[in-house]
């Protein structure tokens, strides 16, 4: 299949799952796909050596994107995510914050493959100093350059990007560069709570209840908190005391973790300007409110903005000759 | 089999095991016995009525203290723990604190058998108030009694009994009544923590390592403490980082979990008397080490005291005619 315009193939390949967009040259999505074999599912054999996970990197990747790459193998491929890490195809390492967030093409990672050549984005890296835990990121640099992009010129201003899911990530962005950045294993912890846990046996088919979603909140983030072993716990009292309904205690137990997380993080904020939440409509609506319990208002950001920032930085380095004439006028990936 | 001198089966009939003891009048075990049949094995079947699960606990009575229970139909039983929870044989209700420990006939509930009548411990319930989650406990009343009694005179004093496992108690007792008490998740999230989430995945085997744990406490308990969600994040950066060994990370997150628990808790504690942990030999170690950095010193009880504390129930209950008369020439149970 060739595609006239095609420009770019990017990926977001992370630990559960693989998302590949064909892209023009102004960064329109021309075509898409998606595969359920993410790190996880490449990864699952012990015995495996170095080569048999790359040969089966290479394998997906092929059957992904055979027809786009039919069209030549000039066409250049970026890829973001745990496809990058130590268990990945290749090892990009980590870049340490402070740093720029666009890429020269130098500081993309390649693989080469019997398809031609793969450009791997490194991760971010805040060191460990001091007995100080640092942290790391991985395809979220690349999602914080997206929103950059979403959001154009106000994104020259101080501004702190929360990006949640299983790890929730709050980066610290100034004039355009990671200041420093912190991970709350808020959604992680939320799926190992309510899927095997005695708050799982405490509740029932999740309903939608946002007074108990507002009263986790307040639990979990007032400075009356006995700290989140405890408070989670509650869960099960107020269920018990039938003060909680079995069916409302996901959505408490909800509250809980994201008033703990923002109830720390909130104070930590470097910077003055806006706080951006970007990541699906439910998350934002949760953050949005568990914020605004602190009077703090926020940015949502409910489009998926990886496949920009893949194109943002394949433009950056030089691997597409961007068409950037009208940004206005181009059709958003 | 007829035991000379038997006077009560005492059964500690929990989540995931039951334990039972054929006891002489003076406390002395005679004989136990253990089954993996908790709670958890007994209500597998979700299409099980009522009706169903109790006979599923009747029968693995039977088969547990079938011997003892030949010795005559006057033998008196009693029973602590889940057995006496909703899911259990029978519901025994919880007790509010604050309340007495020492138990009158008519505070236990009767099971009615084929082979007699089993006595059930109430659970201890602080009620829920003004949106404010309470707390429950089950066992543990019983322990706690054990604890009094393994103490002797010194118990009379004000103390604070801390109870680590998969359910961290915390017990405020004053002149022999529970004031109070607090549970943290603190086990079970470290099971769920190494079992299955990022954490597992960097971690190794464990190796014994005292100073990741006295890290981890550090970390966790330190007044700049960025929440447990962020602070558990940090181990797998740490190892990143090579400044912790995979090897190391369990004990490190061991460490983080009671650092965080002992740190809210520990401010929390009403009276001045001391700080009982009763628990395995490991925890106890943990659990000092974790109270040490806060400067406050523990006294350990690693022995099982749950057999003492429903032998004294069962004679304050007056099901058994105790032989006291010298109490410090007795075989402890």
């Amino acid at each position: 299949m060739v595609v006239p315009g095609a420009a770019l193939v990017a990926l977001d390949w992370g630990t559960s799952s693989l998302r590949a967009w064909l892209l023009a040259a102004d960064g329109a999505v021309l075509d898409r796909r998606r595969s359920d074999r993410g790190l996880l599912a490449l990864t699952q054999d012990a015995a495996a050596t170095p080569d048999d996970v790359a040969a089966a990197y290479e394998t997906v990747f092929t059957q992904t994107c055979a027809e786009w790459l039919s069209t030549g193998p000039e066409l250049p491929a970026i890829a973001c995510g745990m496809v990058g890490s130590a268990h990945g195809w290749v090892d990009a390492g980590y870049r340490d914050a402070p740093t720029v967030l666009e890429l020269a093409a130098a500081d993309l990672v390649l693989v080469e493959h019997r398809s031609g050549r793969l450009h791997v984005v490194p991760g971010l890296r805040v060191p460990s100093a001091d007995d100080r835990p640092g942290d790391v990121l991985r395809g979220e640099e690349t999602q914080v350059l997206g929103v950059l992009d979403a959001l154009g010129a106000t994104a020259d201003a101080d501004l702190t990007v929360v990006l949640p899911g299983t790890h929730s990530k709050w980066v610290s962005v100034r004039e355009r560069r990671v200041e420093t950045f912190t991970t709350a294993m808020t959604g992680e912890l939320y799926g190992l709570l309510l899927g095997d846990s005695i708050l799982a046996r405490t509740a029932t088919e999740p309903v939608r209840d946002d007074e108990a979603f507002r009263r986790g909140v307040s639990a979990g983030s007032s400075p009356g908190s006995r700290g989140l072993q405890v408070e989670l716990f509650g869960a099960r009292a107020l269920a018990l005391d039938g003060t909680l309904a079995p069916s409302s205690v996901p959505d408490y137990v909800s509250g809980l973790l994201l008033g703990d997380e923002v109830g720390h993080l909130l104070p930590r904020r470097t910077g003055t300007g806006p706080l951006v939440v970007c990541g699906s409509d439910d998350l934002c609506r949760r953050y949005a409110a568990a914020l605004a319990a602190h009077g703090v208002a926020t940015q949502a950001l409910t489009e998926d903005v990886t496949v920009r920032g893949l194109w943002r930085t394949a433009v950056g380095a030089g691997l597409v000759d961007a068409c950037e004439n009208e940004p206005s006028g181009r059709r958003s990936p």
